[in-house]
């Protein structure tokens, strides 16, 4: 009795003490509160024993430590030898008891990161065993194994493997040397150049960290609007700091190349990649970066794409950049990840299907060590867009996702959205480009095409907010980001279920309302800004809230107006073959469930289709009447997603339950502002009203058109 | 001993769920570890009653709530009437039980925001009283009596009456609208203004909170280097929403105001100050301020200076524009602080001397809701700076102290430097504009002159960094400021050990040792960086490293070498007679320390004096041996100050040991990159070597000129 005392003491004065501030991400490691499920875990984990001799096993003594202790609220203790109820780490080359329990077969499945865990009995001892072929491999296994238990699976009979099918599960930060985030919304970068490399910050050991429990193996330090700087000796220095922190943890540091670098820091009068003195620049400094970080990974390049300097300045093809890069890397294994995203000012086409037309010619052309960096969508990481057309067009050239994990368009960091359920609608897509089943999931793992070499990036949403992503279930889209890559076959509800349990509360009362508006939010979210296949109506520039009236920029294809093409016969932006023919892009089984109007998936409707105001919905409702059902509808879920989030109370800490309730009331006044300004915008052509019983805007569309917004942040 | 167990189980793992991230301040209220003092502090105080009703008081008993609980490891329940032992607080007229005890005499001399402390009697119970003429006073009482508690003082006889002398104790926070901090090193602004008002971050309550529990009363919230969009409505709403946090604990708000606001957001043509509509939209504008803000302090402004619009743009003088602006807020009581840092490009004079020419005619031509905001040297927040000569020449204009707690001057936030020895050397400065005993001190108060209104200014140092201030140290000079502001009195030594007490420990093996180095810092500094009067070497514009070569900018006084004025035959720059005689602007008793060459402070010397090379020191060294062996002792100090940190490690917890042991490192670092790259340029000059014994610099100052930082912080 007076030990329970003693620990009740201790939660109450340890809450007072420990602000449930989010850092803690998924590794929270909280006691089990389940008393029975407590009694079982420290039947099976009595001890531990981890055998091998390496920074990275010296981290998994660390975490089994500390982790293993603090969520059976007793020390469990490091042992030499196995006793009744050990948990054993290694590997064979490591370990004799390891070796012993013959797990070749297993094990030869496992690849260098993969692990195995299985409960054994070995000596009449019933031990539970993580195997590897390497220390990272055991130390994804480690990690694996906590969150069973954060999660209370059972862990008394364990036989699994797990290993990724994806070789680069990337994290790009779009973070400029002055620690600015463009298109970030929690804070500023947490990479302090200006202390770097003398002062080391905690915060990198705890990025590696929550990144290799996760599975993610490297890191884009530097925006894509790359700064040639970055190159230089002062901050190579720095980006050496950073890759010693996490080499042990299996993480790789890529850099960004600017193309224009050999001018501009080279002092060569031309950075033509055909240039001889131009591609000896580049080996010298590739030389020069792997003497700073020997396991350096390569370059993320963006090239001849919004400003940016390429191969195209010096009337070169992205191949002949791509593969200069290539060549310079190659000697050490390293990688080029040449973007995609690509689209020109002085072309009038469809900016849809300007990469296609750009890139699909060169297929072939590229050297084995080049990835092509695609985005989910041909347009611009849209609330919902139909999956690229590239994916599956070129065989002969590897293709990488880059999803983008900032809410850049989706509502900054205030707005709830679980994008796993959007990311497993691009994977699960089917490109038909081998027949039907030809995923865009296998197209990026490389099975589909045999290629050697597989890559999915996400564009960080991490800043130096205390909770790392401002909004603290945007912290679940870095987390799924990474299961995701890890296993693109793992669903969005289990990742979501996982993430909920770490993160919150194994508590079904709090798992399952939580879960299903997780699972909804995306859809929601779709709803109450982009609705039936409308895209890209955000405000100019910053892309914060409702514009679909805008029309400023000298540019067409950055203004709403270009996007949505309201006229008094309809909405929507024509690409079927009466329109800019961009559906001719995609496979014909593929392109079948959108060409028809009259037949197309409504979610992607107005995405290919100019269609006429009155036209008759799949719900008997015209057009218009639809836009409206969707917009109220979204408004509906987001307050509903409130109202459920305020039943948690009992279950949730006072700050983060405070906290997460603050934003979603901005995210339901949002929401109405979406609703409302898109509504009032489109019913100047649609000349219809909103139908009856439907809550009517407070404000003019007037009201909604003079909002500015010159310090939105991101921008 | 069950219990024992309990609490060192309650202990270790409350360390792992409680980072140790400094985020706590100064308000830590850990369990007094002290069992005898914990027992005598448990038998003062068992339980509390405050009287009244009010968002004040409603923060009082949450506080003691909370705190007295967690300093005595037991609940300290509130009671509705005194028990024995009760900490009674509250105000005459609030409470019988205090306007009974017959405190009239004290209280009537602490005016709105003091308080008494007093052990009572009161039918037969002992009780302590914190008694108040207003809950604000109250609030400021229950912070100082947890501060006795903290810092392990004797409570059981108290006998106190605490008021603050100077009325406005301001932070000003160099925050942009797009949160960049302008010599910011702390992150960026806790200020989100992009959620702001629908998100209520809990920082601002917690920045609420650390300010009143030292005794500030006021914030500035916008930059000086002002932006009209600050006075637009969707701003005011923004910032209206942070007045109202911080209300109850006592703390005004007040906004920058952009002088050619009318122009720019007015739609007038002029913006001159004796222009009527100009007149008049400052008036409207006012009065829709106090409609947003009704206890609105009022503007802080920094005109005709660096750029910055202002009554001279018009014809007009300081006094027009200030009086302008005081006649406007007058009527709700608002104040204008007028900033006296005024320097012309085009004026060829010292810079130091410009703005006593400019302000001292003024004298006795400002409304009497001015205040003339004066920085504590003549120069800008250098390492040393004698007083401002200002300080006593005004004698008919309240003169408000700025001092900076951002380290602009002073190695940013990676160098430990305790500031209020700095503050308090001003402060004490005998100005003898009124005979022997003129302190500025006195001047700041305002008894020197008797004015009805005084007050005193801090450049914030905080940002979002989770310590609030980058460098663990840096709360001190946070802390300092607001215990100076309000009682001048103090000595720096007991700030600091205040401060030690509350924020690491009371044990003296670590008090005394971290208390001696915090005391000596600043002059280590001042060795390291600018001995003997030098001032204004550092790196052009962000102001980073020695840079005493520099003279890149086109305007003199921005240059180093404008500051120096090394040649062949010796360094400083000569304000005597013979040179600007800006010392002509000091009173003679006070000029009299200085004038002489030979008698002249010394560290004041190169401040007020071209001094020859081999001029001789009161070392018997001559200056350039002085100037190295000042050097060279401001780095032995500071390897002495990491060494002693090294020593305490047993003291304190690991993460901020090595936070503050990494930054150590960087500063002595930073000393040596200091002593080499001035003393190298200086003996170009002086054409001397470096005294033997000495150890040599380890790089060329061809090396030290080639460093840049592009991206240095807060520039």
């Amino acid at each position: 009795m007076k030990k329970i005392k003693g620990i009740i003491l201790l939660l109450c004065l340890c809450t007072t003490v420990a602000a449930e501030d989010g850092h803690d991400l998924w590794l929270r490691f909280r006691l089990i509160d389940n008393p029975q499920l407590l009694a079982t875990y420290r039947n099976t984990v009595a001890g531990f024993v981890v055998y091998g001799n390496s920074p990275t096993i010296a981290i998994i003594k660390n975490e089994l430590n500390k982790s293993l202790s603090a969520l059976l609220g007793k020390a469990i203790k490091e042992n030499s030898n196995p006793i009744p109820s050990s948990l054993v780490v290694g590997t064979p080359s490591s370990s004799v008891v390891i070796s012993s329990l013959n797990l070749n077969e297993q094990l030869s499945k496992v690849g260098a990161e993969g692990f195995v865990i299985i409960s054994k009995t070995t000596g009449g001892k019933k031990i539970t065993v993580i195997a590897a072929n390497t220390d990272i491999g055991a130390l994804h296994g480690v990690f694996d194994f906590l969150r069973l238990i954060q999660t209370h699976q059972d862990i008394s009979n364990l036989n699994k493997i797990s290993f990724p099918k994806i070789d680069l599960r990337i994290l790009d930060h779009w973070d400029n040397l002055n620690r600015y985030v463009e298109r970030g919304y929690a804070g500023i970068s947490i990479w302090d150049w200006h202390k770097l490399p003398d002062y080391i910050d905690p915060i990198y050991t705890e990025y590696a960290r929550a990144n290799a429990s996760i599975g993610i193996n490297g890191t884009v330090l530097t925006n894509v609007n790359a700064n040639a700087l970055t190159l230089t000796s002062q901050y190579l220095e720095k980006a050496a700091a950073l890759a010693n922190i996490f080499r042990p943890y299996g993480i790789k540091v890529y850099l960004t190349a600017r193309f224009s670098a050999p001018s501009e820091i080279g002092g060569i009068s031309t950075s033509d990649p055909l240039n001889d003195s131009v591609q000896t620049w580049w080996k010298n400094k590739v030389q020069e970066i792997y003497k700073y970080i020997p396991d350096f990974g390569g370059f993320l390049v963006k090239a001849n794409s919004e400003g940016q300097p390429g191969p195209q300045n010096y009337g070169r093809t992205h191949a002949d950049g791509a593969n200069m890069l290539a060549d310079a890397v190659k000697p050490y294994h390293g990688v080029i990840m040449w973007r995609a995203f690509v689209y020109a000012n002085a072309n009038n086409e469809d900016r849809a299907k300007q990469a296609y037309e750009e890139f699909v010619p060169l297929d072939g052309k590229f050297r084995d060590n080049v990835l092509l960096q695609v985005k989910n969508g041909p347009i611009d990481f849209q609330p919902r867009e139909p999956f690229h057309p590239l994916f599956g067009s070129m065989p002969k050239t590897p293709m990488m996702m880059e999803f983008q994990l900032t809410q850049e368009y989706l509502g900054f960091a205030t707005h709830l959205v679980f994008l796993p359920v959007m990311f497993k609608e691009i994977l699960q897509s089917d490109t038909y480009a081998q027949g039907k089943g030809s995923y865009v999931a296998k197209v990026i793992d490389g099975s589909l095409d045999h290629h050697s070499i597989s890559g999915i990036a996400g564009v960080a949403n991490i800043g130096n907010d205390i909770n790392w992503t401002g909004h603290p279930f945007g912290q679940a889209n870095w987390y799924g980001f990474g299961r995701l890559a890890w296993d693109e076959d793992l669903s969005a509800a289990t990742i979501a279920e996982e993430w909920i349990r770490q993160t919150f509360s194994n508590d079904n009362a709090f798992v399952s309302p939580v879960k299903s508006f997780m699972l909804s939010s995306h859809e929601t979210l779709v709803n109450y800004m982009t609705p039936l296949g409308l895209h890209h109506i955000m405000g100019n520039g910053h892309h914060y809230g409702p514009s679909p009236w805008s029309n400023s920029f000298a540019r067409a294809d950055w203004n709403p107006v270009y996007f949505h093409r309201s006229d008094s016969m309809g909405i929507g932006f024509d690409r079927s073959a009466t329109g800019s023919n961009a559906i001719e892009q995609y496979f014909p089984e593929a392109r079948r469930a959108w060409e028809n109007t009259e037949t197309c998936d409504e979610k992607y409707l107005l995405w290919f289709h100019h269609v006429a105001w009155k036209h008759k919905m799949k719900s008997g409702r015209n057009l218009w009447e639809e836009l409206c059902y969707k917009y109220y509808n979204g408004v509906d879920s987001a307050r509903k997603m409130k109202d459920t989030w305020v039943k948690m109370k009992p279950y949730v800490d006072s700050e983060r339950f405070e906290h997460v309730l603050g934003l979603l009331e901005v995210q339901v006044k949002e929401a109405i502002w979406w609703r409302n300004a898109c509504l009032l915008y489109f019913q100047t052509f649609s000349k219809m009203p909103i139908p009856s019983g439907f809550e009517k805007p407070d404000k003019t569309l007037e009201y909604y058109e003079s909002l500015k917004f010159p310090y939105a942040p991101g921008n």
